[in-house]
């Protein structure tokens, strides 16, 4: 007799919708609250998904032969030998991130601060999440050393962790749990039993492609999950389309069928045009990693000028190694912002910049913090232009922090966030 | 600390996997596991996913508002005023089920028979499905007596159902609900306090356009939703596209709120493509009405000539009404099949005429009755042909039962039935 799940909408994108309607109304919105990728899609996927029109059929629960090789070679470039016959593909990887809950079963663990969704599915699981703090700088994964006091005292109380999710690189901080990192924490999960479902969706877009993130794939391999999808790396969030890796060995093959059927009770199958064009994806043709390098190139600058605005604000945060997102601690300006402006947290913070300037972001509660934490989520991926001109050119130029519309939104932001923590006017100082 | 939940796969996709893997392999094998519908895409419908390739963005979780608005006309013009903004998109109907049950909560009647993913959602919503059986002849919905017995017996043992859900026309019998079934199971879910989710994506396939399927939302629009989608109409289940309808009022504004708020997080939005050319079918274009009444007439006349060779075969069944699926029942024969082949229900036949013939069907066990009922379910709507040419050969003939391959098919039928069922020889009649 299951209660209905009380789980929130998206806070993604339940913002982003409300950030659209208010500029359809006219508004002047500067909208970093969804990490979106505003670019457009690629010629040559377009021409796929087109020529593949025709195709209606359901085929494989688990995705075509030709999409599931693919994912594999994906993988093997990336050191990640894969088993085409444990790919599985879905529409998303969060369809597919839900399934794996439902399969592993019992509870699971997520980091704070981690992406929105992670806590949400683990209740529309049936389970019940169980929070574990990141190291400083090392967002997507729980420090090592309290995941397992964590897991040893859940189980005393009478809850069953079985799996621990992870995103590397990191959503919503931006940055890339370090190799040693990763490898404790996949020792402690063989120690402790549990299954690693690690959501690699940005593992794309590194930007210093010299030192990339470390799957716990390599650490873990009988007991790791990998997820991806064409979401991030080339802009097809609308398309719906994501592949899971399952381990090889027994679990892997076990979590495989179970994985398999729950799929084919929620979803039959992934979209069959969109996998004809994601087949071709995942072969990682010449001009899609041109198109995914430039695209990382912009990344990087944009949220890093973001970044400099932020700091320049008095905002602290860990350096912007990965993604679009940029995850700012408000703190060591408390006392001024709860004085000039009445805030007093994220959600304080994320209100006020919304209503006040029509900038939205996330707060930190979103992702799983107390709501008092003065940190907020910005995503700078959607201020590359509202035309696919502009988000060409974008992509096309040496310096996109010269394009006049980057170049305005950015120090519109500058502007906002000095404003936001200036000093308040000197009683002394003022005429009167 | 739910244990992962033991659901089969799709019996239907697990059964049309495995027919595709001895076609491939050479076998000369007749599928009618699956529902799928073998017609090939509208053109107007594949130009306008071309044409939409280059969208890209997540939008509204609940779709676009022009597929939104197209698919409340489509129910406006079958009598059910629609409000838009009560209306969901989602990547298939089979997806919206389940968020459905996930948003209603509680325990789920389903009918005896009934389409094999019923039950096994609601499991993985962690519900115990309540089984009632239909009344002779009228699939898809549970007889109205029985659904009030079965829900306070339920209820007294502790189980909490709080929705039923109704497939008008139905899979797997081919058959429609009397009207007055229809009304009095409105009555009976009222009395209860039950929601009713109508499964109605076959109400474009009843044979029959004079004497339309009757939806319960037209005596308990208050309770009931109501879901479809374009895989069986025209043929687009590899698109993945489908809509529900929540009811106007209090119940259908709280429930609307819990699916958008489930579907945001477990699958973000549908298809952004897909949604261009579904917005396009729903507003029901002349060439696409067209395209629809052919492909009924096909329907038709081959699941007739098909059913006739079950009854010629000593099997009975209900009149088939809509949809491209037969029910037929063994039982006037049983035996015979016992003496002559072994078998002793639906399961056994199904295996024998897999094995022994090549023929796909799919037991009654896969729609929640006994393995020891000697029903099966065979569609017909795989017989059309292997090429686009043949099936556009099929949607365009007059008789389509002149086609060669089309007869063929219908004739193997006829000839492994007769098999089937003849007397085994007398022992008086051998020459020895």
């Amino acid at each position: 007799m299951p209660e209905p799940p009380s789980v929130p909408m998206s806070a993604t994108l339940a913002a982003d919708e409300a950030m659209a309607r208010r500029r359809r109304a006219g508004e002047q919105v500067l909208s970093m609250t969804s990490g979106e990728i505003g670019l457009p899609v690629h010629p040559a996927l377009a021409e796929r998904l087109a020529a593949a029109a025709h195709e209606n059929a359901y085929g494989p629960v688990s995705g075509s032969e030709a999409l599931r090789e693919a994912a594999a070679g994906y993988w093997g470039r990336r050191g990640l030998d894969t088993d085409p016959g444990l790919v599985v593909a879905g529409p998303g990887s969060k369809p597919l991130l839900f399934a794996l809950l439902l399969a592993v079963g019992g509870d699971v663990v997520v980091p704070v601060p981690s992406w929105v969704s992670y806590a949400a599915q683990a209740r529309l699981a049936g389970a019940r999440p169980v929070a574990v703090p990141i190291l400083p700088g090392e967002g997507g994964v729980p420090d090592p050393e309290r995941l397992r006091e964590a897991v040893v005292v859940a189980r005393a109380a009478g809850q069953d962790p079985r799996s621990v999710v992870v995103t590397v690189p990191d959503n919503p901080t931006g940055t890339i749990a370090s190799p040693g990192t990763v490898r404790r924490l996949a020792g402690v999960a063989r120690e402790l039993g549990l299954v690693i479902v690690s959501d690699e969706i940005y593992c794309d877009l590194v930007h210093d492609v010299s030192t990339p993130a470390e799957s716990p794939a390599l650490h873990a391999p009988e007991r790791t999950v990998v997820t991806t999808g064409l979401t991030k790396n080339l802009a097809l969030g609308g398309w719906r389309t994501g592949v899971a890796r399952l381990p090889d060995g027994d679990l892997g093959r076990a979590l495989h069928g179970r994985l398999v059927s729950i799929a084919s009770q929620i979803w039959s199958s992934p979209t069959a045009p969109v996998q004809a064009a994601a087949a071709y994806a995942f072969g990682e043709p010449p001009e899609l990693t041109a198109h995914i390098a430039a695209s990382r190139r912009l990344h990087a600058a944009v949220v890093r000028a973001a970044a400099d605005r932020f700091t320049a604000a008095g905002a602290v945060l860990a350096p912007v190694r990965a993604t679009s997102y940029l995850y700012p601690d408000f703190e060591p300006v408390r006392g001024r912002l709860a004085r000039t402006h009445g805030i007093h947290g994220g959600d304080d913070l994320t209100r006020f910049l919304s209503e006040r300037h029509g900038v939205g972001v996330l707060p930190a509660s979103a992702f799983g913090e107390s709501g008092n934490v003065l940190r907020i989520r910005a995503a700078t991926s959607r201020l590359y232009g509202d035309t696919d001109e502009r988000r060409r050119a974008a992509l096309a130029a040496p310096d996109p922090l010269e394009l006049p519309w980057i170049r305005a939104a950015v120090d519109r932001i500058g502007t906002v966030l000095t404003g936001l923590t200036a000093p308040a006017p000197s009683p002394a100082a003022s005429p009167s």
